[in-house]
């Protein structure tokens, strides 16, 4: 049986996920507000090791920052609960509506510099290592409103200015770009993990700056989260994730991590705890709506519970001799090996006739891969049936 | 009215898509095996420019080759047809059936650059300056059984070696590789457009490789085609386009081109025709399987005329003073202005206080974008009703 | 060129659709609410027929009933605008938040009757003749949690009861169930057109009780609108349509109808124009949120324009005589005679060696229906092209 | 754990799963054609109860059908395997291309009821009590060349002629309509449960007429599959199941039961064992192209033993005491109390003033449902991990 979550298993969470009251676009918010410091202080009892915020989450404007933010660090003292990443706001107030960096609205774009700027100050301040961009106003719903390029040149700008301007206060940040298909835009700029990293590779400060994929807002586009974040590791570029639950193509749920595709959650810890990745276990979900102010703290257990059991089944999976043989068969490992062999040209390869005058693909054809069994002792490993 | 087609529309059509025999994973073929010189003469008729194929569809296994290609160059010849783009079929195939890059076996891998090369040298010999790689088996349907990161390492040792054969014999191709999220497998390797630009950016040779993307491919994603080739543009790696249509998020359809999201179809000739793409408008449809002969011909013109009727559109959208106006209110140019001004470095703006602390993201915020009416303007032009 | 809207062609809006402030899940309200009587101004000004409500729209709770109604009253008869339909706010209030008629709670359930009991006798006296019934709230995200059999049993129960009251009252009212697959619950009860029609059969008084299909609400599963509107007005079960447009599968838009998928939309007028159905043109969708108060009128306007478009175009493409000759080739009209001949048999059918035993399917197989030559047909009448 | 699976848990297979030769709408067959004989012999060493098929799977045109159903019979006969179930095949031959009892050509209507008359005949003679319509090829991907009122009026027609059929020779079979959304047809008629359920409700016959809904089916129109069934079952319609997997929305995939959404099938199951339903377990997959013979029989008993296991998990969960508190703090149960209560009139209704005028919906609103920890109970027992 899986133990309890511990710091050292590095779950974190938004401020904004227990503290969300639960308004949605049909509905009046369910529950009050919550304090920041009792949220921090419930989180550590539970054993999380990380809060994180956006600016106007523990801020908003009008706020005495500095007194919130005394109190907001003795809590933090107290328990030892950690800031591994902030955010900014760029999404709720009107003057976001099209868009913060992206905007068409010049004065707009210059302000959501300048607001992020301040929080990166405090992130610093703070030691947050990770300082996250959901871009989720840049879009547009109406093709002929928005200058594609444009909008990217201005991306760029934006992140680029920003990022030199951390290395240049010598902040230890690196920075996480979060993509997401729509909602609340129509179509939102970097849509996907992919088209993310596209765009960082044209940076100049690329260096730092990687990704940070949610596993609902994959989903919403139908592709596998995991593959996603398979191929950011791969690029070096995964420097958090957001976990999370989404059932299918639709609205974004930000259910509970496993109460949503709970094979591919499977595959998802498999991933992280086994492919290199270190960042935090950050969860970005929502206690739904129906739940009070008990739901929530139950629901934020239940991240880290559900975590730590697929993270047992994993390694029970990966241990079973029954697994690594079917691993065997299906050329799992094989597929490492390079295509060409040491030394290897592809004058050589053109000039080996086994390879393609004698090879017959007929029979080669035949092999049987046996997926579905090793799909089956997955399923059944995780069902805690072997 | 919009006027024929001519070769100067440089409109080019898979072989694969008149000669489809309209067999699917339900129904046998219902059409008979079409003749490529019959294909050749009825598209060069029909006022086309080009056609491309996959190495089998013209010379499928045990052919004479010599003597179909000398039919083939014949009909090419008097009909002043070109090939403007090739590509190889690695998916038919039983022997591809966990891929062909990236199969888990590794004589499959060495067989497929085998393959691809062999067609390499016919591309070069007919002209073709694209040749356009469909990972459509590159993929899995089950988590585990493949690595996701050896499986890349193997896509990019394969694209790699390919590109570098094509500079060292002085080829003039340029390589296109083609996402699609899923089908024939589960999940697909670089799923979207935002995917395979990422993976080219890590690429020894990526100066000769750009996208192929898909109207339809990008779609079943649920994402916006238009938006997605834009980021390809700017990246400088829009080397081919796939026209056709598709109804929403659903199996891989291949309709006629404008026959799926006709709104979207018009903000996609508005970007081919005026951001600065120059290759050809290539159609990967298939005519329904309910048509005849009689009916592929009709859907070959429907493509090309629905193009050039939308391009008529667009140049009237365009020409437009009121449209002209309804983008000033939107600020649709004002994106392009840089956010930092010429000069001004970030310690500038953060010194401007109008900028933060004068700024009043209230009443910046009552702006409106006026974008509903501009899309309306476009819904009419559009249809022809202004 | 489609003239001017009239109240001839009955075209309605949702006063919350005008009106609604534009707050979403990401974001704060971005426009000011509007007076419901500046509504009915402006919305006879455009040339609408009809303004539709929920109860709190109008009379939102502790405001004085009678005064409101008196001023609103005042503001039809001075424009000379209808109230065709009502209907009940079940979703908003924290109370719902576990559904109305069918939420788990026994209270809640007593209460949602008497909300809905209070507005009937509004709708009676206003003489709206259709009241809808969005069940937004209605459903589940935790499988285990909600007995479907016991909520159907309670939704019927509901249902059922108002049906009987109407009746025993006298109002000339009719129900109309208006379908959602999703959002803002994980799943809806009744979801489709096709959910809703078979739980009206079951009702006691299914008799005055239909369905108010919305075209985004059936394109978020993927369906064809105009397919399902079809079975409903087969089904003698139109009573109310709410028009709007949705691009694809995800968070419920209701864009302007026609910015969605514009091809379906004209298949759409085409069948309200000419299958029989009879109830307002009911449009309910919201104006972007990047819109200021002008962009709101302008989107109302928007709507009434594309579909009087549409319906110009419809009535030249059924009036082509190319597309007559189209269909009479695709045999669209054959399907209307019964598949046994007038007074045949089955047993005459099994006698008849024609139909079997010397049917050539092979033969038979190669028919070509034309349907892609059609739908060209009817693009290029959408697009004004012919 | 769970035992081996037995002819009493009513687990079938159809023909065509087992024996899929693998040909998808990208590739040739991977597997040879599989003898039924051998298949029945497999399954039933598998511990299978039935076995099904469509007449041309047993039966192609041309073959001496009495030899093959002698030998067929004796291989059930050696085994005890039954035939629970048998259905046509109205989509493979060209003929069907625009559909069976609603193509627009007459004469294909007529022979699909000739060829479903033959092997009802059949069905009979082997004992089948269910009869399967898939209308895979009713429906269109052109609104215009697709009546949808008269192919309503044909389907009715030809359900309602071979219901006849049935009650007129004695036999003791029921109908069972499956739906589905699109593929192969853009757009297919019935896409739904709810569809099927609102058509058979307009039946003659309707009596004998119910649905067989498949989990891949529902859940590529985004719909909750359990729901759906449930909706099913209170009509008391759920004649016969499909169950497979599926990894949302996209092309059919057929997956083994369980190898899709791991959480849905648990609540599936849930279903089935505790919610009515007394028909065989009917797997309807495809064992993955990539599997050689043995994956298929690995594949075969992969969805029974995950049937079996899933059957285990959801016993333990109805008798955890935890589960049961959580669903009283959920209300679960209070949904079967009527809403009014015996003897209640709706007049009583309004006079009980703690419904309306002293009933505090704010109050009312604070209670916590928990269905988020409901969930993770099940999540919980569903992994082994209680």
């Amino acid at each position: 049986m899986a133990t309890a979550p511990t710091p050292d298993d590095r779950f974190s969470f938004g401020l904004w996920t227990v503290g969300w009251p639960a308004r949605d676009p049909f509905g009046e918010a369910t529950r009050p507000p919550l304090d920041p410091v009792e949220a921090v202080h419930r989180l550590a009892d539970l054993g999380a090791y990380g809060i994180t915020f956006h600016d106007d989450d523990l801020l908003p404007p009008g706020i005495d920052r500095a007194a919130v933010l005394a109190r907001f660090r003795a809590a933090l003292d107290a328990t030892g609960l950690v800031v591994p990443m902030m955010t900014t706001n760029l999404f709720t107030h009107p003057v976001f509506k099209d868009g913060a960096f992206t905007s068409n609205d010049r004065g707009v774009r210059r302000y959501a510099i300048r607001k992020t700027v301040r929080n990166l100050d405090l992130a610093a301040e703070l030691g947050a290592s990770t300082y996250v961009f959901w871009g989720g106003r840049e879009g547009a719903e109406v093709d002929s409103g928005k200058d594609i390029a444009a909008a990217l040149d201005r991306y760029r700008e934006a992140i680029d200015t920003l990022a030199a301007y951390v290395k240049e206060q010598g902040y230890r940040i690196r920075f996480a770009l979060e993509p997401k298909p729509n909602e609340p835009r129509g179509d939102i700029l970097l849509p996907t993990v992919g088209h993310a990293l596209a765009f960082i590779a044209t940076l100049e400060h690329g260096d730092i700056v990687g990704v940070n994929p949610e596993v609902g807002h994959e989903q919403m586009a139908g592709l596998n989260y995991t593959a996603g974040i398979a191929q950011a590791l791969w690029a070096g570029k995964l420097f958090h994730v957001d976990l999370n639950g989404q059932r299918g193509i639709k609205y974004d749920q930000d259910l509970v991590f496993g109460h949503g595709d709970l094979l591919s959650a499977f595959a998802t810890v498999d991933l992280l705890e086994n492919g290199g990745y270190d960042g935090p276990r950050h969860f970005d979900y929502k206690p739904l709506r129906t739940e009070d102010i008990d739901g929530v703290w139950a629901s934020a257990a239940a991240n880290m519970r559900t975590y730590l059991l697929l993270k047992e089944r994993v390694a029970a999976f990966r241990a079973d001799p029954e697994v690594a043989e079917a691993m065997a068969v299906a050329g799992v490992g094989e597929l490492a090996r390079p295509t060409l062999g040491p030394g290897e040209t592809l004058a050589d390869l053109l000039a080996d006739r086994s390879t393609f005058e004698d090879y017959d693909p007929d029979e080669a054809g035949e092999r049987g891969y046996g997926y579905v069994r090793l799909n089956q002792l997955a399923v059944e490993h995780l069902m805690g049936a072997r």
